[in-house]
């Protein structure tokens, strides 16, 4: 029986199960912990989200996602920055010791790439409070560059490092393998990082050949090498969890996700070991 | 009546054009040059395309692409930069500067991507003295990093600089707004390369949304902010050619190709005068 203790399920590999169903999926098996998406936060309510979790003896890898500040009006930037310090609170409410900051891509018309990416700096600024206050650190999470436009313009670990290194305390880097395979950087950026500043490790695959942009592989299947990335980790000392995190219309998500689970438990094992 | 003498087909673009349309649709329409593709180079025959350059009175941008060097095994390894030597032979014959490099993803079942990358800095170093002979560069093109595992492995401007820094004479970089628009050291890198490091410049755009891996927007269509790149361009004295290249499988290569170069040329011509 592997240990699963530092493994989370993210929520979204299961993405038809509710929140009570994954809790119930993840405590049956022994898995550590569990990934949670607001959707389903949402939906189950935060008080007894956190009830199940204690009960069920599981602890919160992170919570996904913030809201993305890619909104082209001050006011509803603003109210990005304000819906984001509501959101943090509700990671502390569920002892998530990190919110996964997804940022968003350009504002719809815009094309100032650069802009974009001082407005996200400028926004993580104004949350860097709430985030001490709550405990909840401001997970940044460098997304693949094919989502630069639309779901986050902070796309390397590089960026990622560099704002950890202007905010400071309350921040860390999440780092993904289908994001950052790619990236003849990745792993100098984990060793920058360094074990306190990585807040978490989502494991996942580069499937070959990609359909469309959202086709994960499941851990093993693709083209990363996740045991060097594991050695990378051990080698700087990380101790933090590692969360199972597909995406995947064409295949994973159409998928049974007790067979999913109990797949990615099998494929995630070596690679989650204490 | 725009300037179109340092606009160029690239010929993927005109996806249904042989190379006689290729060059009889440029001409008519005062397009000063064509980059040229392989596969139709090969149909039309090299002397035959070359004597129909030149009465036409086109310049030859490039030659697309290299052979990949995605081979598990030395011997077809060897046998990939055998034939990129005659590719750099035709490239000479139809009077292209540049054979732009493409160099291949991952061989099959290879999760290294490290070393993959090894093994085609060793082949460029093996391709040199053939490059300087014929007279025809070896343009490294980054790809974006979503083909990492599949057509190139070579994914930034600053690997591209790197290699041409280490490979000197006999080499430039291919730079092109979809592949790097999303890069926070684009601009850097071109001003890295410099006007003669650069040695031919893709015009086309990044769709929002992305549909697959093969959904290039027409110029002006997406969320590059291209007048920004062609500013750096010229702050740096870039002289050399704009190619319109267009991989568009739902969209631009269904459409019929006098359309689609009637369209480019509107879109690209403030992007290209001299």
């Amino acid at each position: 029986m592997p240990d699963l203790s530092r493994l989370a399920l993210n929520q979204i590999t299961t993405y038809r199960w509710t929140m009570d169903q994954a809790i119930e999926g993840c405590a049956a098996r022994g898995v550590g912990g569990i990934g949670v998406w607001r959707q389903y936060l949402e939906a189950y309510g935060v008080g007894q989200t956190a009830r199940h979790l204690k009960e069920a003896g599981l602890f919160t890898a992170s919570l996904c996602t913030s809201a993305w500040f890619n909104h082209a009006g001050d006011a509803e930037f603003k109210a990005a920055i304000d819906e984001n310090r509501r959101i943090l609170d509700d990671a502390a409410a569920i002892g998530a010791p990190t919110l996964v900051m997804v940022v968003g891509g350009l504002p719809p018309g815009a094309k100032d790439l650069a802009g974009q990416r001082a407005r996200v700096r400028d926004a993580l600024h104004e949350l860097l409070d709430h985030a001490r206050a709550t405990g909840v650190r401001l997970g940044l999470e460098p997304l693949h560059p094919m989502y630069a436009g639309s779901r986050s313009c902070l796309n390397t670990m590089a960026m990622a490092n560099d704002l950890c290194d202007e905010l400071g305390e309350g921040t860390a880097v999440v780092a993904d393998v289908y994001h950052c395979w790619w990236d003849p950087e990745f792993e100098a950026g984990l060793r920058r990082a360094g074990p306190d500043r990585v807040a978490t490790f989502h494991l996942c695959d580069w499937r070959e050949p990609t359909r469309n942009l959202c086709d994960r592989a499941m851990v093993g299947d693709g083209v990363a090498d996740i045991g060097a990335l594991r050695r990378v980790l051990d080698d700087i000392g990380y101790k933090g969890p590692f969360e199972l995190e597909l995406f995947s219309e064409l295949d994973w998500w159409r998928r049974d996700p007790d067979d999913v689970l109990d797949i990615g438990i099998e494929r995630c094992a070596p690679y989650v070991m204490r």
